[in-house]
């Protein structure tokens, strides 16, 4: 629940839920609700309702009679001034129609970031920056982690037996989890642009990586070279990116090369995704992929899988050596798929 | 919640809700409710409040008027007929006031089963048993298992990290739960007339096995040999029960001539156990025991601590080599504790 002292955030609060409406239709642009307040009564509301549609403000301003004067907008994203897939919003927002603009957050892309409050303060309307602020960035926190962090939002993916083994053997995958909680992980793929694995998981498993028709197919990203797969995995069929290691230990004494070499590409992989355009990334393993996402400490999702069985010995989540006590992981939330358990943790920022 | 079908299980169902409002403190006894009906109508309630105290069925037939005719008595246990802390129950039943008395189940324990269902039908009392018995034995497992079985109810609990170990090295103990995860495994240790730890855990751990306060203390068992451990440690202060492995390996040519016994140790330790009284038992490791008591299948309920924490190695919590893919277990609940999670499985029989 968020807590609400403010007439501002009261409203606010209303914005957000209109934002949250435009669900997963809307990506990968950030979902932004409005409101219009006139006489600390609410006249209007909108939201953004899919990707590349109106945006919230031309859906609330559209139903407002424009000889009315000193309305308040309240919208959780700052208007957009440049012309994208729309017209910039900033011209629909007119003095003395509208005298105050009421938002969550500044739209933390470059092309927009405060200069719309120069724009709307030029016209005579007044602004004010940051109600509600965190509750606004977390419904858009793929879409803020991006510009923000310049790195997609990362989510973490593992399938456990309860004593913490991801396979029974090695070179061989092992089914895990049950029918509903692999359901559950296809939609999470369709509301993610990437999806990481491992060279290793793709030789094993010849993976399908979609989302099983649940929604749109992430892009497939594999970490590690090209010319080490077969050409038949049902992977190449699908236009993947393929991320070499860069050779960061050359001098290093370390016995542990390739372990040292994959965590330290994690950063200059991201960047390179981050400069792809890709907002979100769903990392699905194996082992060694995992530890070296936890070990980088660049992500901000884990959702753990585990599934009531011991295997006793097999191949380990985590690779042989990384201690890690203070991960800061939060319990978001948790839910039963069958006799399976989801634990999703977020990073305590 | 419980499907209710019949005008009997409707009254069941108050009196099962009648039961539960003897919580632990009725412990060992079970927690038992009454209801009185006469003409349809509800006219008396009652339930155990605490051991060794009146039972349901005194409650709520002090209540009404022994002028009374044709009532019916709904009672989740079979009354008592005989005589222990208090007199027997069936004396309390008289007809014409009371002309027949509907049962959840019949007591387990051979003193009364059935027996006053002879005594009331010969008093002219109809008798029906079995009215939502399963729901009437599932608030008193401890009890049920104890009499049906011939064993305590058995609670595996354990710890581990994200990646499933219970310690980071051998022979030494790691905190791995917090403060809140630690008070509710107390609150479960007065709920359990035994806690069992094998005898490794107690000469590493030097543990107290106390339920801090937080109720009775269960009486502890330790699995292993007396003399191999040192008498200063906290456990010789409070009177444990040392179970010493029979030497059911003789013969055996296995590398694993410990580990074996110990499994084949279980069923003689909870026959044991069954003797002295023990309705309920909390094993609470380390790894071996744990792994023994799994393999052996008897068990009722596993209660699993995960931490956000990842030891990379150390301890396993099942010993290498046992492999269970089909425990058959249930996701029963689910609890948080700080960022700690305790998922509660039972068996589904």
């Amino acid at each position: 629940m968020i807590k609400i002292n403010t007439k501002d955030e009261y409203f606010m609060e209303i914005a957000i839920q209109e934002a949250i409406k435009g669900e997963d239709s809307v990506l990968p642009n950030p979902r932004v609700g409005a409101v219009i307040v006139s006489k600390g009564k609410i006249i209007s509301k909108g939201f953004h309702q899919f990707f590349g549609g109106p945006h919230a403000e031309v859906y609330a301003l559209d139903k407002i009679n424009n000889k009315m004067k000193d309305a308040v907008l309240y919208i959780t994203l700052e208007p957009c001034s440049h012309s994208g897939k729309t017209g910039p919003c900033t011209d629909l927002i007119t003095f003395p129609m509208i005298s105050k603009v009421v938002m969550g957050s500044l739209d933390p892309n470059p092309l927009v970031n405060g200069n719309s409050i120069k724009i709307l303060n030029g016209r005579g309307i007044t602004t004010k920056v940051g109600v509600l602020e965190k509750e606004v960035k977390k419904i858009n926190r793929h879409f803020f982690t991006f510009y923000e962090k310049k790195r997609p939002y990362v989510i973490i993916k593992y399938a456990t037996s309860l004593d913490g083994y991801i396979s029974k053997s090695i070179g061989k995958s092992t089914v895990i989890t049950g029918k509903e909680s692999k359901k559950s992980v296809h939609k999470l793929r369709a509301r993610c642009d990437g999806i990481l694995v491992g060279r290793k998981t793709v030789q094993i498993d010849d993976p399908d990586l979609s989302s099983h028709g649940l929604g749109n197919n992430p892009r497939i990203v594999i970490l590690g070279d090209k010319e080490k797969l077969n050409s038949n995995l049902k992977v190449f069929s699908k236009d993947p990116i393929f991320y070499s290691f860069l050779d960061t230990c050359k001098n290093s004494d370390s016995k542990n090369l390739e372990k040292e070499s994959l965590f330290n590409n994690i950063a200059p992989l991201l960047s390179k995704l981050y400069h792809e355009g890709m907002q979100s990334l769903l990392v699905e393993g194996g082992g060694e992929t995992i530890t070296s996402f936890l070990m980088s400490g660049l992500f901000d999702e884990i959702h753990a899988y585990i599934a009531p069985k011991i295997f006793g010995s097999g191949v380990p989540l985590f690779t042989i050596g990384t201690k890690m006590d203070n991960l800061n992981l939060i319990v978001n939330s948790f839910t039963k798929f069958e006799n399976d358990v989801r634990i999703v943790y977020k990073l305590d920022q």
